[in-house]
C-alpha cells in the first residue's frame, strides 16, 4: 500500500470505484472511493469499498444528524491505515467528481504454468468446470485457455466452501501453489465470481482458445467415394462438438448397436477420444470419468436405458460434481423408436449427437437431437455403414490413427453386408494392411460372438484385441481364428437342431418362404441368438435355391425377417399390421428388407398369417443379394 | 514427575492403587503402591503398578528367602527414578495402611474441539464406533458426547493395531492432533480400554448426550386427523430410534415397496435422515455409508433380498469396520410373508423397524421386529397411507422440512386411492403449496413409471426431481407432465392390445367378472406390467358399468385381483384355496379387496375356477369405490 | 569421484567398460573408457559411456578429418570434470589395451529392510511385479527375494514414467525411502533394466527364494486312506503353484461348483490363501486384489463366464497393472464341456489348475490345463469328493488350520453322498470336533440353501458362518439349524405341490420310473430348484419302495436324472441320443448315474421317450445306494 492522492488539484477530483475483487493492497490514503453502507453504529457507519475492503467512517467526520441506512451509497476518503490493517475513512461531500474504475491488480498465471510457481501465490482466471466436495476441502476445477487446475478451498471438514459459486461460473482465484504426489493444486485464499465485464473477457479468451483446440484434424477420406465425401462436413461438425465436450470437461456417453458394424463404429471413436482426453487433461483418471462406451441391448434407444443413463449422470453430478454428459448414438438412434427416450432426456442439459445408417425418421428425430448424420439424409442408403463413417470421424478426432484403422471399414462393410462399390477399395486397403478377405470375415464373426458372450458389457480390452484397434496385434492374429471357429461350430450345432424343422412353401409372387420356430426348435439362451440363427438359415437357402427367398424366424412374441430378391418395406408393413390387427400390438422395424417385429403372444398366428400375405404380394427384385442385418 | 511422600507420619500410611491407564507421570518417590509380580529373576522381582508403570524390586531390599510367583500381590515403595526412566522399588511390609485410589490424571478434550489443539497432545474418552484397517495404520473412530474423531494407530503396514480393542469398547486415547486436508485426526500414542468404573462414567455421559441428541423434533401434524394423531407417539419412537442409529454410527438400510406410496414414504425419510447425518457426522462421505434406500421387487421382504442385505452388511463390517445396519421397512413388512426373511436376520445384531399400512399379521411379525407402526393396529385401515405417516416421521427426524413436504401426503393418498376424509385437507394443503389435483395425479403416475424404468435401482436424483423433494422445482414442473403423458401413452398402447381379449361374465352375486390373459394378450416386459394393466382395465370397467366389478389378470403362474363393490377377503381365500387344492401351491395376499396370488402353472385352471367360485359368493358392498393398489 | 589412473605403465592400458547403470561417481580422470558416439557437432562429438555418463570430445583432441557417425564406438580418456559436472574427454588411439568391466557400485538394501532407511538413499534390485499409473506418479512394485516395495516415479502428472520398463523386468532402483501413513515407499531417482548378466543373478536369487517360500507345508492326511494318499503329491504340486502365484503377485480367480461339495472345497482354500497373502504382502488390500472366489452358475465352465473372467482380468491389468490371473477350478472343470472356455483363455497368459471329482475327460482337458487332479485319474471315483481333497490342499497352503477344518470333509461327503469307507473316519473326526452327523447334514442343507439365495454371489462372510471356517462359532451354531429348517420347510412346500403329479410306471428292467413336470407342477424361481426338487422326490421313492428307482424331472428344454440300483452311463446315453435324434440338440452330462441333459423344446417328447427306452434296458445293480448329486 502506497500513499497517493487522487485529488491532484486539476479539474474535478477522481472517485475510485473498486472492482469487487480488489484488496487492501489497492487503496491508498487520501484517495476518494465509492462505498456502500453495511452497518450503522452509534459512533459512525461501516462501509464496503469492495468484497475485501471495508472500514469505519467515524461520526466525528460528518454531521451526526445525517441519517444513513444500510445499503446507502456514499463517497469516502481514506484517512488512515492502522497498524492492524483497519481502515479509517471520512465522509466526503464533493460537489463535482469524476468516477475512475479500478480493476483488481494482479498478474494472471496460466493454468498450465502453475507448476513453475510451487510455493508462490498466484492468480488464475477461468471457468469452474467441476466442483467436488471431499470429506475435507472442496475442490474447484478451474479451466483457463491453457488447461484446468484443481483449486482446493477449506471451510470446515466436508463443508462446501463458497456455496455461491457454481459450475460454469467465471472466477478469479488467488492461492498458493502446492505440489502433491507430482500433481499441482492451488490452495485457495480468495475466490470471486468475476463481474460481468471481466467475465466477458475471460469467456472470450476461453471461447477463442476452445474454438482453436476443438478444431478437428484435416483429413482426406480413406478411399475416394463421393457418396461418403458429401457427408464429411457433417462429420467434421460432430468431431468439433465431441472435441469441445472433452475440452469443457463434459463426459461423453456413447451408446451403440451391439453388432459388428456398431463395434467398428464405436471402438475407433472410443480410441480417438481416449487419446484426445489424455492430451487435454492433466488427470490420469480423466479417461475413465469422461468417456463410457455402452452397447445397447435393443436396436434402438430403450426408455430403460435412457432412464438408467440419466440416473447415472445425475448421480455423477451429485457425487463428483461432473457436468451432465453428451449422448453419442452410433449405429443406432435415427428412428422414431428412439424418440421417447430422447424426449425423456430433453428436460436435462444433455446434448444428443447421432451417427447412424438405419432408415431414418428425420421429422421425428431431428427436433430432439443436436446433430444427426445419416446417409439416407443425403440420398444414400445403409451401404455407407456407420463403421465407415466413424473411422473418418475418429481420424478427425485425433490425428495419426490412420494406419491402425485402415482395415476397419472393410470389417464394418462385411458385417452389414454392404453392397457399396467402395467395398472393393476398402477391401484392397485392408489387404494392403495385411488383412485378406477371409480374415476380415473372421473378425466380423468374432465380433458378433464376443458381443453375445459379453452380454452388453463393453469388454473394451477384449474387443480391442479382436478388432485390433488399440489392441495387441499378435494376440489378435491368434484370437480371431479361434473365436471365429468357435462361433462357426456353435452356428453349425444350432443349424443341426433347426434344420429338420424348417417349413417351406412357395408364395404367390414366386418367392420361397421359409419358417422356423426358433423358440421350440433351436437352443435357447446360447449363441447364435434367434436373429442370427434365422439369418444363417436364410443365407443357406439363398445359396441353395438361387431364387428369391424370405425367411421368418419366430418365437412367442417376435419374428425375425430376412429377404433376398424381394422388395419389402418392413416399416410400412408394421404400420399396416397395426391398423389391420387391433389388439395384436405390432411394433418393430429395422432396415427396409430385413428387420424384426414384436407382437402380443396370443395374436401370433394372425400376425404371421397377415405378414406372409403381404410378403407374398411384394414385387420381386431383378438382382439377388444379401441384405444388411439388423 | 515430582517428589512426594504419602507417608506423612499421621495415621496409617497410604498405599496408592494406580488405575490401569496411569503413567509414570503419576508416581513419585517414597510413595507406596499396590503392585503385581510379573516376573521373577535371580536378582529380584519385576512388578506392575499399572499398564504403563512397572519396575524392579531388587532382592537386596527383601529377605531373599521370600518366595514370589508371577501374579502375587505386593506393596512396594518407589525408591528411585533413574535417568533412563527405569523405576526401582523396595518391598514394603506395612502392618497397617490405607489404600488410596489414583485415577490417571489428564484433562479430557472434547472430540468436537480437537481442531483447537492441532500439534498438541490430547486425551479423549469415548466409545469405539468403527475400526477400519487400512494398508497403513488402523483407524479407530472414537465418539464422545460431542462428536466422533478418527484416531490412527500404526503397528506395522496393514497390521491391526490394538487387536484387543473392539467396536463398542469404551476407551481412553492419548495422542497428537494432526490436520490433514482440513480434517482432524489423533495420532494415537496410547489407547486403553477403560476399567469398569471409568467406563460406566463415560457410558453415562454418552447415554445422556445421545438421549438428548436423539430426541425428535416436536411437530404438529400437517392436518387435523385424530385417526393419524393417535399414531404420532409410535412414530416419535421410530424417529428416536433412527436418530439414535445415526448418532451411534449404525447404518440404516431402508427397504420399501417400489410404488407411489412407497416412494412418498421413503423419499422424505431419506431426505430427513441425510440432513441429520450431515449435521451429526464430520465426515462428508457419511451419508453414503450410513443410509441406503432400496426399492423391493416383491411386495414383501423376500428371502433373496434378506440374504443379499445380510451379505452386504457383513462385507461392510469386514471391509470398513461398520456396525451391522438397522433395517427400516416402509410400506412393506407387516405381513406373515415377511417373517421368514426377518428370522434369517434374527441371528445377527440387526434391529428391524416397520412402518406399513398393509393388512398386518402382528402375531407373526411383532415378536421379530423392534417397532411396528401400522394403522390397522389402531383400528384404522389402509386409508392412512404409509406416505402420510412417513411425512410426519420425516418432520420429526429433521426440523424445517415442512414446506418441502406439504404436497407429499396427497400424492401418497392418490397413489393408493385412499378414501380417507382427510384427503380433502391434504389436497387443500397441496393446492395451497401450488399443486392442483391433476398435477398430483401426474406425479403419482410419473413415480409409477420411473419406478418401473429404474428396475429397483433407487434412482435418487431422478425420483427427487419427480416428487420434488430435495430436487429441482423447475425441472419437476417440466418433467412430471412429460413422464405422466409418456406413461399414459404406454398404458393406452397396452390397453389397445388387451381390449379385444377381455372376457366378461356376470357371476352369481351379480358382479361383473372380467378376465384377461395378460401373458398372451398384453405386451410383455414393458410398462405397464401385468398388475397395473389389470388395474387400468378394471378402472375403466368400473366407470363403464357403474356396477360391482371383479377383474382378474392372469399369467402362467400368477393372477392379479382387483375388485370394487364386492366384499372380498383375499388373505382368507388364499388360505382356503391352499387347503382345497393340494398340489396347487397357492400363496399370496395384499390388501383385503385387491391383491395377487401365485400358484404352480399346471394347476392354473383349477385355481382360477375355485377362486372365481369364491368371488361369486362374496357379498356386495353398498358403496362402490376404487380400492388401493398392491 | 576420485582421481585415478588406469594406465599404470605396466602392460597394456586398461579400458573400462561401464555397466549401463554406472553413474558419474564411477569414473575418474585419466581413465580410458569404451564409449558410443551419440552426437556429432561442428566442434566435436558427444559420447555415451553409460546410461548416466556422457560428455564431449572436443575436435581439438583428434584429427578433425576423422569422420564419426552416431553409433560409432570409440575409446576415450576422461580429461576433466568441470565444476558444473560436465565431463570432457579426449579421443584415445591405443594400439593395445585390455577391457575391464566395471559394475555399478552400490550396496543393495533388501526390500523388507527399507523401513530402517527412512530418509536415506537406497539401492534395490528385483523384479517389477506391478506397474500402476496414478493421476500423479507411476508406481512400480519391485519384489526382491525378501518382499515387494512400491517405488514411485514422477515424470508429469498422470504420465507413465519409464515407459520402456514392463512388468516382469529385472531392475535396479535407486531412490529415497519415505514413510507415508506407516507404509514405506521409495521415491525413484534412477531406474534401470539390468543387463543380461546382472539380471541372471537377480533372477537366480529370486528363484531360489521363491522356491523356498513356495514350498507347501508338510502334512499328514486327516484320516488314513490310501486311495486319497496316492493323490497327495499332486495336491502338493497344486499347493506349490498357488503359493508361488501369490508370491509373484499373480491374482488367483477361483471358480467352483455352487453346491455343498463345491463350497467345502473352495472355502478352506480361500481361507488358507487369504492367510498366506496376508503374510506374503505388506499391502493390507492385497487379499482383495489377489483372490476372488466365484460360484459358477452352470456345472461346467461356461463360455460366458470365461469371457467375463477374461474381460475383468484384462481390465484389471489395464487399470491396476496387475498380472493376468491363475484360474483355479474346484469341483468343476474336468469334463469336455469345459474345454471351449479353456481354449478361449489359451491365447492369454492364464495358467489353469483343476481339482475335481466329476467323471473326467483327460484327453480333452489335459492338453489345455497346467495341472489336473481327479480321483478317476487314479482309478478312484466321485467318492473322494473335491471337498476332501481341498481340505488337504488348504492345510498344505497354510499351516495351522487343521483344527478349524476337521469337520469339513464330512460335510463334503454328506453333500455329495459319498459312499467311501473313509466316511466313517471323517464322521468320527467331525464328531470329536463337536459335530454330530445330524448337524453335519444340517450344514450341508444350509450351504445348499444359501448358495441358492445368494444367486452366484460368493457371500463370503455368510458362507463362512454357515460352514464355520473363518467364521463365528456361536453364530454358526444358531444359524445352521435355522437355515436348515427353513430349507426343509421350502422343500416340504415344493413336494406338496409336486406330489400329486408324479407319474409312475415300471419299466422293462423292473425298475420304478418316476416322472415329474417340474415346470408346470412345481413352484418356479424358488428354492428348491428343479434339480433338487427331483432329487428329493427320488430319495423319498427309493426309501418308500426299497427297489431300483429312476426319477426324471423335466422342463421345456431340460431333464434332471436321478437313479439308484440301475447301472446308467449318462455321458454315453447323451452321445447316443445325439446321434439318433438329429435336430434334438441333446447335450449334458454329470456323473455316471445322475446328471442332467438339455435339448430343444420342440423335441422334448422324442428325447424323453428315447431316454426312457435306454434306461429301461440298463442293468440293475445288486446294491441300492444313493448316488452323488450333480
Amino acid at each position: 500500500m502506497t500513499d497517493a492522492s487522487a485529488d491532484d488539484g486539476a479539474g474535478a477530483p477522481a472517485v475510485v470505484d473498486l472492482q469487487p475483487s480488489c484488496t487492501a493492497e489497492e487503496v491508498a490514503t487520501d484517495e476518494y472511493y465509492h462505498a456502500t453502507v453495511n452497518g450503522v453504529v452509534e459512533y459512525g457507519i461501516f462501509v464496503d469499498l469492495s468484497e475485501h475492503v471495508s472500514g469505519l467512517v467515524h461520526e466525528s467526520t460528518f454531521d451526526g444528524d445525517r441519517e444513513f441506512e444500510v445499503g446507502d451509497d456514499a463517497v469516502v476518503k481514506l484517512t488512515e491505515v492502522r497498524d492492524n490493517g483497519d481502515l479509517s475513512f471520512e465522509l466526503a461531500s464533493l460537489e463535482d467528481y469524476e468516477t475512475v474504475d479500478r480493476e483488481h491488480d494482479y498478474e494472471r498465471v496460466a493454468a498450465d504454468a502453475v507448476g513453475e510457481h510451487v510455493g508462490d501465490t498466484v492468480h488464475i482466471e477461468g471457468e469452474v468446470v467441476q466442483i467436488k466436495q471431499t470429506g475435507g476441502p472442496t475442490i474447484f476445477r478451474v479451466r483457463d485457455e491453457t488447461s484446468a487446475v484443481p483449486c482446493t478451498s477449506f471451510e470446515a471438514a466436508g463443508v462446501r466452501a463458497h456455496p455461491d459459486v457454481d459450475v460454469g461460473d467465471l472466477v478469479h482465484v488467488k492461492g498458493d501453489v502446492e505440489e502433491r504426489d507430482g500433481t499441482f493444486q492451488v490452495e485457495v485464499t480468495q475466490l470471486d465470481v468475476l463481474d460481468a465485464e471481466d467475465a466477458a473477457d475471460v469467456a472470450g479468451r476461453l471461447e477463442a482458445a476452445l474454438d482453436e483446440l476443438a478444431e478437428p484434424a484435416e483429413i482426406d477420406p480413406l478411399v475416394e467415394w463421393p457418396a461418403l465425401e458429401q457427408m464429411l462436413p457433417e462429420l467434421r461438425s460432430v468431431a468439433r462438438t465431441l472435441r469441445r465436450a472433452v475440452l469443457e470437461g463434459r463426459p461423453i456417453r456413447m451408446r451403440h448397436h451391439a453388432d459388428g458394424d456398431g463395434m467398428c463404429a464405436s471402438v475407433p471413436v472410443q480410441y480417438a477420444l481416449t487419446k484426445f482426453i489424455e492430451d487435454a487433461h492433466q488427470d490420469g483418471d480423466a479417461g475413465r470419468h469422461l468417456l463410457k462406451r455402452l452397447p445397447s441391448k435393443a436396436p434402438y434407444y430403450e426408455m430403460e436405458d435412457a432412464t438408467r443413463d440419466l440416473n447415472f449422470a445425475l448421480e455423477d453430478r451429485a457425487r463428483h460434481g461432473q457436468k451432465l454428459p453428451l449422448l453419442l448414438m452410433l449405429d443406432n438412434g435415427s428412428t422414431e423408436e428412439d424418440t421417447p427416450a430422447y424426449k425423456a432426456l430433453d428436460h436435462y442439459d444433455i446434448p444428443i449427437v447421432v451417427v447412424d445408417h438405419h432408415h431414418p425418421d428425420p421429422e421425428a428425430v431431428d427436433p430432439l437431437v443436436d446433430e444427426h448424420v445419416n446417409p439416407y439424409l443425403h440420398g444414400e442408403d445403409y451401404r455407407i455403414t456407420t463403421g465407415m463413417l466413424c473411422v473418418e470421424l475418429a481420424r478427425m478426432l485425433y490425428p495419426g490413427l490412420t494406419d491402425e484403422l485402415e482395415h476397419v471399414p472393410a470389417v464394418a462393410g462385411l458385417s452389414d453386408r454392404s453392397k457399396a462399390d467402395a467395398m472393393t477399395d476398402y477391401l484392397e486397403l485392408a489387404r494392403d494392411a495385411g488383412y485378406d478377405e477371409q480374415f476380415l470375415h473372421q473378425i466380423s464373426e468374432a465380433l458378433d460372438y464376443e458381443a453375445y458372450m459379453l452380454r452388453y458389457d463393453p469388454g473394451t480390452q477384449l474387443i480391442n484385441d479382436v478388432l485390433n484397434v488399440n489392441g495387441d496385434e499378435d494376440r489378435h492374429r491368434e484370437l480371431v481364428p479361434f473365436v471365429a471357429n468357435r462361433a462357426d461350430e456353435d452356428v453349425a450345432e444350432q443349424l443341426d437342431a433347426v434344420e429338420s424343422h424348417v417349413d417351406h412353401e412357395r408364395v404367390a409372387n414366386g418367392a420361397n418362404l421359409y419358417r422356423i420356430d426358433v423358440e421350440n426348435h433351436a437352443h435357447r439362451f446360447t449363441y447364435p441368438a434367434p436373429g442370427k440363427t434365422t439369418g444363417e438359415v436364410h443365407d443357406r437357402k439363398v445359396e441353395e435355391t438361387g431364387e428369391p427367398v424370405i425367411t421368418i424366424g419366430y418365437g412367442p412374441d417376435f419374428a425375425v425377417l430376412r429377404s433376398d430378391g424381394v422388395r419389402l418395406d418392413i416399416p410400412t408393413m408394421v404400420e399396416e399390421l397395426n391398423a389391420e390387427l387391433p389388439g395384436a400390438g405390432v411394433s418393430g422395424g429395422g432396415h427396409l428388407v430385413v428387420g424384426s417385429i414384436r407382437f402380443v403372444p396370443g395374436m401370433r398366428q394372425q400376425v404371421l398369417d397377415a405378414l406372409i400375405e403381404k410378403m407374398a404380394e411384394a414385387e420381386l427384385d431383378e438382382e439377388l443379394h444379401s441384405a444388411p442385418k439388423r
